[in-house]
């Protein structure tokens, strides 16, 4: 089993054509682990886009909610197209292009969620919210919306080929438990409330950045108890 | 102006939907000039799946031949999903990857033309035999054959934001009749008549490779001719 493995979650989508595209590129490009939130009926169309990845798209796990999607994976990994200022700037950055995040990734080991939103909305900022890292396409500013199925085609190429690695990841789980203890102690020292929210998405974000292994995980929540002991 | 330009050139392309997704995809990296040889008829399908980009769709220019397609372009790339030992190995070789052919044109000036096959067939051999340069996208040699749309999207993902140049390359048409000087000097020196076809393939493919700018081909055919004086 190769050290780093991706899987393509789907939020909410719309179209089932893009499902049937999805799964055929995900084929071509060597991945296979797609799971879907709350699909449309998948019917002929779907299938006569998968072609020859039927497999794929007859595999697709099915799930009512984002919460079964990520589960056991390392990293969450939001995709937008949208990277204008109307939207919550501090939710969303910093923002990698496909071939950062390639390179952020090569040399480690988990699992990768790649999550992409409905066809009309995107994903929702509250689910970018609670991603650990963040991915556009680099795009024409006139236009930069780009099809689902083409934008799931962009980073798999990117991301097909990769060198994974003995570095492995610490599990989303195990960095939400972490977070929590950190808001604990923002609790515990009267930290000001209507700062929290934004400093909790600050710590979100670098500690997405830093790619954190379990060891780390553990060495950081001893200091957390360390200074809740003082 | 760039000066480096693209035309997607689509040739005999089957499906509507097809030709709306790249009209879509190419505004969304910032391309605008596709020329599409015998399209289908061009319906709600193929408008809904251009999107925003349904002035790329409408201003796409209909052309009958080939010839008409690649007029005025300096180099003309076949794309192939189709690597297989089954076809004609010599035409087909040597093989770029989209990032290889991006590094080959930075720094360069002129028109690129990218030559997209039909759905099911792709493009013939005859059709890449004249092409300077072979491009194919890296995929899963197990099922390595990719949606028309998708394998231009990743294409063009790759060689949006290229840098241009000064150096100009030489025209397709200065090319051909640099050609067709060699075959007559070939005639000349009674080269073997059964090798004459592989040898003149081969020159194809080397000049393709060496990005000749119109200097260098006009310093060639001198070279030719005082072999022919001689």
């Amino acid at each position: 089993m190769s050290e780093i493995t991706f899987r393509v979650v789907l939020v909410e989508p719309k179209y089932e054509g893009n499902i049937g595209s999805i799964a055929r590129v995900m084929k071509n490009f060597g991945f296979s682990d797609l799971v879907i939130v709350n699909p449309p009926p998948l019917e002929d169309f779907a299938r006569a886009m998968a072609s020859h990845a039927i497999d794929v798209l007859e595999e697709a796990e099915k799930v009512e909610t984002l919460e079964e999607a990520i589960e056991g994976a390392s990293l969450i990994v939001a995709t937008t197209g949208a990277k204008s200022t109307k939207y919550n700037e501090f939710a969303r950055r910093p923002v990698y292009t496909p071939e950062q995040l390639r390179k952020k990734l090569e040399g480690k080991k988990g699992t990768i969620a790649l999550l992409f939103g409905r066809e009309d909305a995107g994903l929702t900022n509250e689910v970018i919210g609670k991603c650990d890292l963040v991915v556009s396409i680099p795009a024409n500013p006139e236009y930069p919306i780009m099809n689902l199925a083409q934008a799931a085609g962009v980073v798999l190429y990117e991301l097909s080929g990769i060198e994974g690695g003995k570095l492995e990841l610490a599990s989303h789980e195990s960095l939400e438990q972490f977070y929590a203890h950190i808001k604990q102690l923002l609790d515990e020292v009267e930290y000001p409330k209507h700062k929290k929210r934004r400093t909790m998405q600050m710590l979100r974000r670098i500690c997405g950045r830093a790619e954190l292994t379990g060891q780390e995980i553990f060495t950081l929540r001893g200091i957390l108890r360390s200074i809740e002991w003082m």
